[in-house]
């Protein structure tokens, strides 16, 4: 309300054609009239406590495992609300607790059978009659969700205090589906001036739950273990045709983390959600287009069953995803969903007072997210940029006003160029794991863009691919099981990641089909790149199933005895832009070379890359790739040499790391982009291998003409 | 020959009591009449290549399996010979190949039906006809050794030409087995002043190959491989009643490595080697007792099937084993034996020409070899020491001759005061793994007192134990299953090494009896110390099966999404010594602590130090432990705390972590010993916690009167 005249100026300075609203608060007649048209979040699971209140049976629910308890006599008592928010999270005693929780034996594995044990309501225990003496022993219960946790985190992270808590409702069930429907035509009747309707998000919150300290106790925005409720999984019985168990949702308590192998229940479960959830959307985006309103999905908090890389994506009617943008994998995640109208990217700083305050240095945040962030674009550009936030805060910031309209005109040149065309990629990519398309550009990830020790030195692999001159798909194992002949759409496949995870497979290379269709890919003349310890899982005489092809092997003390000659460091060609130590992050400390490999480099006698003949093609192994540009380049060369095609290193280069060359071939442009905050020599070289030497300023793009 | 005055002088002052041959030369007359007693060496399965000749079917065999090779096509030739040494061993086509060899599918695990393979003499290579394309095969076959790899071992070392490869016959088959008992009496016969003879070893090698360039290429000292013929396997099958197959000792390629669980068949194979070995070392034992000799095992490259710490050793009728001293583990590889008359340890240096040069420091070598070895046998000695080689060399270090003379004191002292009686043990301690008191002292050996990079920080827990005073005994995850009360006899258990290891147990911890067994042990208030990755096998939603009672969890992927908050380092009883940095060798990347447990120390977010209590018992995790004397005191502290002994700490105890002390309360003696080359002050605690100052000289060691 305060900086309407500002709004207004700076629609014009920056070139913006929409303005949103802030979570609560009304659009200022100014504005509406403006020309722009005006977006609004919409929250479908919440900021209704009313209908919450009066349908107590429809909150949302969670399954939720208690930790592991040690028996010591045949008496335990497991308090369910240990080590949880209890203003979060309502032990639902409503539903049958018989046919809805179980109780584990974790020593077993076995559900202990429930005559033996019972919930006492008061204590909040339940109370195993029967226990085997020092097994543990864990309760997978349901709970209302009864503080939405987004909502807690903002009230706690802000320190809000006396704000009533939104409780999560579930639109999935009939009473609320129903109310849900007549709730958004109202809203759309009541505000005409709304063109698009981002939804905030839909029906499901990732999983995330805090403790009796309110602080973060469990995160997973792939998690699914906030979408249940009894009604919905009498639903799923009906589908899959066997009974529903607890424990294919809690899945010994690591709530089916994306590291995890799938299990088939926790793939059909998923399967249906999907669908599920995809009509459901469409009903909401049906309406919003008989409004004459535009649907626009926020890839935020409540996107669990929306999956935009699942099959039934197309089907939600959706006109757009929008999406925040922390590096090239996130902007992937966004800019690669297919099926929409347009795809846009919130882009960061966030206008609020952690950046935005004296001393503060949105610029800085700015060039380095846009910087981070236009590799990816440069590759697959959403279709629109934005920020998001308090404009009164950056208005007080002109030099960030500036940047910001400089990013907004680089992207619109960006935009003419490269729309419309595919970029010129070198060679066609796959990235294989168990879960494939559904999970495009997210390997690695737990919680959105955020770093762990472990996935660091793989998701750099991911972050890499993002902005690279290649075809990157993501297929799975299944893929590959249905259809033998699909690695022969690829000349180079990787598989990146710890052994026996859901990224490197486990026990699906015990399926002798599996491995014997990659060795037949590699020997006919692709390429593999294995990354951390791929196809890791230990298996008649190995540990690295594809180490044939790879021509390393881990040693997990039972080859000991075997001598280990192959230790000599090679020139090569995927190492020569590498100036000096290689950061391979994490790396992997006991790899070793089989004959024949030849060792590129090695670290107190771990291998940490190396490469391999197989056949007609390629193998080449690292032990971990953090992001870097060094890095990107190293990835790049070795797609290249994984592929045979070193002669091509001189098409669309720069010589310079810091330095990336796209090509719009259909176009007739290309552009020379400057990836560091610093001035740039390099040498580029055009399609046809011919060069010249250019200077670029910090964060420099040159368009030229083919 | 020629240093015949020498000898007899050395002989008085060292008060050495007996002189052993070198192999293959005479002892002089003037020796012989010393008084001293006469070792002659003496070899059970060589030289005697007249008879290894005249006998071909005799001589002996080992399971070799091929590498693992790609079918490209229907058709797959494996050459067997392929990086093994032509003249170390010969393929054995003379027993039937289809019954005693295997074809392996390594990508389904399943064995190629015999008559869909045949071996092509000429070429030496086994023929797969209708091999499925891009599927692993290796070959298991059965190879005469027809040079006995230690023989080569030294002629390839030293450099000989020209000389006759000795060729190995197998004592166990009927026609050696006559022959070798009329050879031994023969030799007696021939050599009345032999007193004690000096088996090199027994009957079957330990797994030792070398590739083409005669380089060594597998070793493993407690290798089982190289004790096969068919001979031997149809009575191994008669006697368990089941079908040998090849892959029994093949093992996917890993030959039962000690690191590997052991399988059902590999024990009973085991089992039966040890008993048909231990009576048939009984009938040449019986044979030299005959004669008034002694028999003496040393515990050499023969060895296999004897297991000194086997249920059938006891029945050999040996009266003494003597074993090269590496180190305190080795020394009680050595002096823990039991059911012979005594044990003797060989020290170093070896008196050749690597050490004994101009310019070489044998002073040095020994000192180290003897001070190191002196913790052990503080705890358990020897009954002997000496020394071997060529005497003519060492006589040119006159330093040297004074300082064996100097240990050879030393050694009678420390004898006489500690013999008889078991020095003060402050707890009883046990560790825990898949082999128990059959590999007792030689956990995490491939090869004899060598270190690799992956076993160092465990070995270390095994270094540090062979000098420190606890009651240590070795016990196995079956002893646990057949008495749960076993572990009661204990204070505190140690499991030590990489998960799904034989030292950790793999998939044994799948049986609930096993953790049921150990936490009610630690509940009652045992403790248990954990090392590396104990109990480490993924399962039922922990990696570390006693994760509840070491209040540790290793990140594997699949908790990430769990907030972890435990990870300020503590001060602690344990660490109280610890002046600067802990070294944990490997150490562990990726462990945390869970709720509850203290951190000792951690490392970039990896726990490497953590201790938890359980019940009335307690748990200590540690990620690794190379041998030092800091980490020595380290592990007496964290044993004592563990047990729930801190107060005893100021008993026999020396303030200064390179000085030990050790009492013989029976005796009415103890001692204070420096074990390093530097002088040191300390104070000494006695029994009754009483104390004094005292400045010890370098390596000095003091004895006292309690």
């Amino acid at each position: 309300m305060d900086v309407v005249p500002e709004t207004l100026a700076l629609l014009r300075r920056w070139g913006a054609d929409a303005i949103r609203d802030c979570d609560g608060t009304a659009m200022p007649e100014e504005l509406v009239h403006s020309g722009a048209k005006i977006y609004s979040t919409y929250y479908t699971t919440r900021k209704d406590n009313a209908w919450a209140k009066a349908n107590p049976d429809e909150v949302q629910q969670m399954y939720v495992s208690t930790r592991f308890v040690t028996a010591t006599g045949p008496i335990l008592s497991i308090h369910l609300m240990e080590g949880l928010y209890p203003e979060l999270l309502r032990v639902n005693t409503h539903d049958d607790i018989r046919r809805w929780w179980e109780v584990m034996d974790r020593t077993t594995g076995e559900a202990v059978p429930v005559q033996t044990w019972h919930y006492d309501c008061t204590a909040g225990d339940v109370v195993i009659e029967n226990a085997e003496p020092f097994h543990d022993y864990s309760v997978s219960f349901l709970a209302y969700i009864i503080w939405d946790p987004v909502h807690m985190y903002n009230a706690v992270i802000n320190g809000w205090k006396d704000v009533e808590h939104q409780i999560t409702f579930d639109v999935r069930q009939p009473k609320t589906h129903a109310y849900t429907m007549r709730r958004l035509r109202r809203y759309l009747e009541e505000h005409p001036e709304v063109s698009v309707l981002r939804f905030t998000t839909f029906f499901h919150q990732f999983t995330l739950i805090f403790d009796e300290l309110a602080r973060e106790k469990y995160v997973d925005w792939y998690g699914y273990s906030a979408s249940v409720s009894p009604y919905i999984l009498e639903r799923f019985e009906k589908e899959v045709g066997y009974r529903f168990r607890p424990e294919y949702i809690i899945d010994q308590g690591y709530h089916n983390c994306p590291y995890r192998v799938p299990s088939r229940e926790f793939r059909d479960f998923q399967d249906f959600q999907m669908r599920e959830v995809a009509a459901l959307v469409r009903e909401m985006t049906d309406i919003c287009h008989e409004y004459g309103r535009e649907a626009m999905m926020f890839l935020g908090d409540h996107w669990i069953g929306t999956e935009p890389f699942g099959p039934y994506f197309k089907d939600t009617g959706l006109d757009a995803v929008v999406g925040s943008v922390g590096n090239g994998s996130t902007l992937r995640l966004i800019s690669d969903i297919e099926g929409v109208g347009y795809t846009e990217g919130r882009f960061l700083p966030y206008f609020f007072p952690d950046t935005f305050h004296e001393g503060g240095d949105p610029v800085r945040e700015a060039k380095v997210n846009w910087v981070t962030a236009r590799r990816a674009i440069l590759r697959r550009p959403i279709d629109r940029i934005g920020y998001g936030g308090y404009l009164k805060l950056a208005l007080e910031f002109p030099e960030f006003i500036d940047y910001v309209g400089s990013v907004c005109d680089e992207f619109r040149l960006l935009y003419e160029n490269a729309r419309g065309t595919t970029p010129f990629c070198f060679k066609r990519v796959a990235v294989l794991n168990c879960w494939g398309k559904l999970r495009s550009w997210g390997c690695h990830m737990v919680h959105h863009a955020l770093y762990y020790k472990q996935n660091y030195s793989y998701a750099g692999v991911i972050e890499a691919l993002s902005g690279a001159p290649f075809d990157v798909k993501f297929i799975s194992f299944e893929d590959v099981l249905r259809d033998p002949a699909l690695l022969s759409r690829f000349d180079v496949v990787l598989n990146v990641g710890d052994g026996d995870t859901a990224y490197t497979g486990g026990s699906v290379w015990e399926d002798p089909r599996l491995s014997a269709a990659v060795k037949k890919f590699v020997h006919g003349g692709g390429g593999f790149i294995g990354v951390g310890e791929p196809a890791g899982h230990q298996y008649q005489g190995r540990y690295l199933q594809l180490g044939s092809l790879l021509g390393v092997e881990e040693e997990r003390g039972f080859t000991l005895g075997r001598d280990k000659y192959n230790w000599e460091e090679h020139p090569h060609f995927i190492t020569e832009d590498c100036a000096g130590e290689i950061d391979f992050g994490e790396g992997k400390e006991n790899v070793y070379a089989l004959e024949g490999a030849t060792v590129l480099r090695q670290k107190r006698s771990g291998v940490q890359l190396a490469v391999n003949c197989f056949g007609k093609g390629r193998g080449v192994y690292l032990s971990g790739l953090p992001y870097s540009f060094e890095n990107s380049r190293l990835l790049y060369r070795a797609i290249l040499w994984a592929a045979s095609a070193e002669n091509r290193l001189h098409e669309w280069f720069s010589t310079n790391v810091n330095v990336e060359v796209h090509a719009y071939v259909k176009n007739g442009k290309y552009c020379v982009v400057n990836n560091t905050y610093e001035p740039q020599t390099t040498t580029v070289y055009r399609g046809d291998g011919s060069s010249f030497v250019k200077n670029l300023a910090a964060n420099e793009i040159v368009w030229y003409e083919i």
